[in-house]
């Protein structure tokens, strides 16, 4: 079999021809087939049977190049390996948080999953200031398993490097290096400002020297610190929830990076969302913002308490240490807090350099794109430049999120 | 063909088959095998025609465990494969400082390359008090160039990641994350210790958390932080030098990894040598221990100039910059002095992670070997380790190797 695409046309014959996926259909006489067409890079297809709407898959596929931009901007299907191998990594650590793999096609590019028909996309639940109560408990718990377990500390040295090695994404990680690391500060044609934003708050960043050296060492950490596999690109669109459950999805990006890419992907689009917000004063406004920077403060503070959880388990099980024995009972300590302490650092440089690139370049936010009064998200996004600016140049200083008085900005 | 070990009775039917070989002699009549007995992991032979010595090749092959431990300590032949990638790679960069291979096989695991007969081992060279007016020179170039080009300010993004893939060295990494950042600093049955060292001075460094936690970061960032080919071995014993030349040979430690480390492994066996002197207080030796001392800062001094030329010339050749491009002029400036300062830190770390392993950890350095008096020697080594446990903890606020205060140790 060779590459074609899918589409609307054949689709239902392709997954008739599937055994994986006859089994989630008692029937494909009423099913019916929807292109989710909000998607940049893929092509997405929920398939339904009309008679039951449990019986349903969603189909992912990669095509040969940007899907939004068309043929003539190729990109090789790498991606959609990637994806599998951080599915199949996911779930074998977190498998409640990630969605199920019923068929996946290599030659196809194809992925064929579980329909989360009954979760919303989180960055739109927190748009409309819906409180998620279990959502610090449950990406911690993500963050910590799927770091942890693909770390230097849980895997013996040659599986690691193995393991690196496997999850080359080259041309995914390209795009990261470029459009979150170097053009937003720059003066690149694809950059996109809002025209209310001010000049000199852009020169505040693309020409301050200081500024400008530190995003790099962050992007030359992004390039060379291969300790865990992550998921790559894990903003606010990329977690799915109600107030049940929490799913992580599309790990295309996914390769063997720094843990605070991870983290900080995620707490720079949590703070981009309190930013939006941050005008309003009804009492259900400030109540959510209140729940918002609690729920960055908890997501740190139980990520930490799991991480280090799972290192002591892992410690004592293996009768080993990453550093060898502890002779005294306070080296191990010793090492875990300044790991830690590393950590936040990369995680809050990593979390400036998003919510920067988010309001900088071309990859914008809905939470500030929905904003008719551009003068007013301007105002907004020069508050979220100037925290960002100062979490990126004092990240070695701070011991955890509680450290961001807001009304500074 | 399969594998075969190659002995004194085999090898010169075998290089009589090469024509690259073949070329190197006028005649194989009257050859002389000479097998090299001081190595650790591989044969080694020198092959010359007894009418004109200018006719000589070194034979190198790694058999499948580490020679001097025997058959029943398996090792895979990878670390051949490494050494030819790292020998060529290095010879594209810097051919005068690399010998020149004649012939290659991978399923021998051997390599054939030029005899460096009028070249002495550097270390004996030290050990002997002789003062090499080249070494700084030749091994900051060396070092800049093979780092820099193998680095992501050289290569283009993917191109750097498939040298990452293709240098993998799994078993020799896991050498060096043994014997050099864990066992000499624990109890470890294969430590070996100068019975002359008191308890306290090893238990400052064992049962030291700060320190402790210190060199596990420095482990840690052994494994991740692939920014470049390393030669992985990179001490007194791995460079030959006469008057006119210096050569750096037996990369067969080669993966990506951070620069520092090549740097630190030299550094650390020059300050290792210095200490085996620092007793003496003839003119002469003390003339020698200066001279020592001028060198090590002059190897990073002039490393660091000739970097950054490299830098700077390929920004300007490749009109691109790792970082985007400089709106004020001062932002690559800034850049290449935090990277700088980075380098330094981590070349610190790991110069003191390798003077202390040769002292606690089973390999040790001729250097001090050869004393007879134990206490003299305990006394030299325990200065060594003062100075690299001072440099390790502060190794963030240096700017140079100007600091070392040697009278303080």
């Amino acid at each position: 079999m060779e590459y074609y695409q899918l589409n609307q046309a054949n689709l239902i014959h392709y997954l008739q021809s599937l055994p994986e996926v006859q089994q989630k259909f008692s029937s494909f006489d009423h099913v019916e087939v929807r292109e989710i067409t909000d998607g940049n890079m893929n092509y997405a297809f929920i398939v339904t049977n009309k008679l039951d709407a449990n019986q349903s898959v969603f189909v992912k596929q990669a095509p040969p190049y940007i899907k939004v931009l068309g043929e003539e901007w190729p990109l090789t299907r790498q991606r959609m390996v990637a994806e599998m191998n951080a599915l199949h990594y996911q779930s074998s650590v977190c498998p409640e948080m990630v969605p199920k793999v019923y068929y996946q096609s290599e030659v196809l590019s194809v992925l064929i999953m579980q329909n989360l028909s009954n979760h919303a996309i989180l960055r739109t639940e927190l748009i409309q200031e819906r409180c998620l109560p279990r959502l610090a408990e449950d990406l911690s718990t993500f963050l910590a398993e799927t770091l942890f377990y693909s770390s230097d500390f849980a895997l013996p040295s040659a599986d690691k490097k193995a393991m690196v090695s496997k999850s080359s994404n080259q041309d995914m990680c390209k795009i990261t290096e470029d459009f979150v690391f170097t053009y937003p500060f720059e003066h690149h044609e694809m950059n996109d400002y809002n025209p209310a934003l001010s000049q000199s708050v852009i020169d505040s960043i693309q020409k301050n020297p200081n500024v400008r050296a530190h995003i790099a060492q962050m992007k030359y950490t992004f390039m060379n610190k291969p300790e865990a596999l992550l998921h790559g690109d894990l903003h606010t669109s990329s977690v799915m929830v109600n107030v049940q459950q929490t799913f992580v999805i599309d790990p295309e990006f996914s390769f063997a990076g720094p843990m605070g890419f991870d983290i900080g992907a995620l707490i720079a689009n949590l703070y981009l969302n309190y930013f939006s917000h941050a005008h309003k004063s009804s009492a259900g406004s400030v109540d959510y913002s209140q729940w918002l920077l609690q729920t960055i403060d908890d997501l740190w503070y139980k990520f930490e308490g799991k991480f280090l959880s799972l290192w002591l388990e892992h410690e004592q099980s293996d009768q080993s240490a990453f550093m060898g024995k502890d002779l005294t009972g306070d080296s191990h300590q010793a090492f875990r807090h300044a790991f830690l302490k590393q950590l936040l650092s990369d995680t809050l440089g990593f979390a400036a350099c998003e919510m920067i690139r988010r309001i900088l370049g071309v990859a914008k936010v809905a939470d500030f794109m929905q904003f008719e009064d551009q003068k007013l998200r301007a105002t907004l996004e020069t508050q979220a430049l100037k925290m960002a600016t100062t979490m990126l140049l004092n990240r070695q200083s701070y011991k955890n999120f509680d450290f961001i008085s807001m009304s500074r900005f």
